[in-house]
């Protein structure tokens, strides 16, 4: 949020346009030449990183609640956000790191206990993959906002290292029935390069011929009459998604593997 | 619920004991012999058919809650329930067909607008497979519960027609992931059998040695020094779940296809 006006209103009102007791908290994933990447908010008033997330209004559908916190947080835009599983144990989201004295420094807003955000609340966990190299998190008031190495994630807030873990297993296991790549590799791109892409997601060395070999058997990858020349003896072949079979395979499901 | 006094309880101060705005839904499937089927039930006051839910404990996790509901609605008890999707979307859970004259009748409680049960509720989805030949459905004083043919289900009330899709999905897409068949297969099967629990849930023919072949070159299917005689010339060798190596594969995941 951008100003003190805001945070007020949404402290004290807020349960009149949000849903009180359910939030929401989005992975996204960056990936680039091989890195695979997460990103992280830091609240003013909490010691760890965390996901970022947030309320859902009363008229929006829950993936439209999570672009929008994503916008607001981080300045990513109209990512494809999958849902992968709602967390709610009891005790789930302690407020124990919570630095009142802090808070009340940048907003001048009071949290009382009776207040409808600190009751007991379950989160819908939402994932993304995207390109880190051409998305520029930014930062606000209350937080900051950046990129972390996926193997090298800082102990997170709340049930955060839960939700990153589960994110992971169900994104490795959607990539065997969803394509993925769009927006992810150049428009041309070689087997290696792809390959490389699902090594990384996976984060497990694969048989070369695997999801390539797939792909085109599905018809979702088409071999261009264009080569890469990448010196001497090696010219490797280019190819393209097919755009209508892969929004296609989105929407249905496959088995890629 | 078996008394108007504990219905009345429930109306009036369940939100102490409930988390307000949060439900959750069940997909039972069952299996038998080459057939699927879906539990249902029918309120006493809604016109349509759904599936069995209810609300969360705020002391509970939410596959306690699932478990909880299930076994109260229908009296199937300890299932394998598997969270697969949150339904949020505005609208979804509209209580136009409710009549409010025939649920006065028969638990002598007003719901007014203003009541905790009557404010938009996001509801957590869970599906399970159990064999349906060996449960009984029970009914109470405010629901009627059966099992239907999967491929003939009555339209749904609420979003429920979708959660029944979407449920499917999620479950075809986790056979190629999760062991199935304890539980839904006699102790020693043939591999004909388990082929035809892979047809019925996936809803397709399938080449023979797809799954069985997978299942035995990753150790979760052990073959028996026994055959069953089903005939002159005819006696299958008999096969049987490596208990350790199943639970260990529900656990981590594997892939299946």
């Amino acid at each position: 949020m951008q100003s003190q006006a805001e945070i007020q209103d949404f402290v004290l009102n807020g349960y009149l346009t949000y849903i009180p007791h359910v939030s929401l908290d989005c992975a996204i994933f960056g990936y680039h030449e091989q890195q695979l990447k997460l990103l992280l908010i830091k609240h003013v008033a909490l010691g760890r990183w965390c996901l970022p997330g947030g309320y859902i209004k009363r008229t929006e559908t829950l993936v439209e609640a999570a672009n929008r916190n994503v916008k607001e947080k981080t300045n990513v835009d109209n990512l494809f956000l999958q849902q992968f599983k709602t967390f709610g144990d009891p005790g789930r989201a302690q407020f124990s790191h919570f630095d009142e004295k802090k808070w009340f420094e940048v907003t001048s807003v009071h949290i009382d206990k009776t207040s409808w955000l600190v009751d007991q609340t379950i989160s819908v966990g939402f994932y993304a993959i995207t390109d880190f190299s051409i998305t520029e998190p930014q930062s606000d008031l209350t937080t900051t906002c950046e990129w972390f190495d996926v193997d090298n994630l800082p102990p997170l807030e709340f049930d955060h290292d839960e939700m990153v873990r589960d994110a992971l297993h169900a994104m490795r296991i959607q990539l065997y029935h969803y394509p993925i790549g769009i927006n992810l590799l150049p428009e041309k791109f070689t087997l290696s390069e792809i390959h490389a892409l699902y090594e990384t997601l996976l984060g497990k060395k694969l048989d070369i011929s695997n999801f390539p070999k797939k792909l085109i058997a599905l018809g979702l990858l088409k071999k261009l009459d264009e080569k890469r020349s990448i010196g001497a003896h090696r010219s490797p072949h280019l190819y393209k998604f097919d755009k209508e079979k892969y929004d296609q395979a989105l929407q249905n499901g496959v088995v890629l593997s």
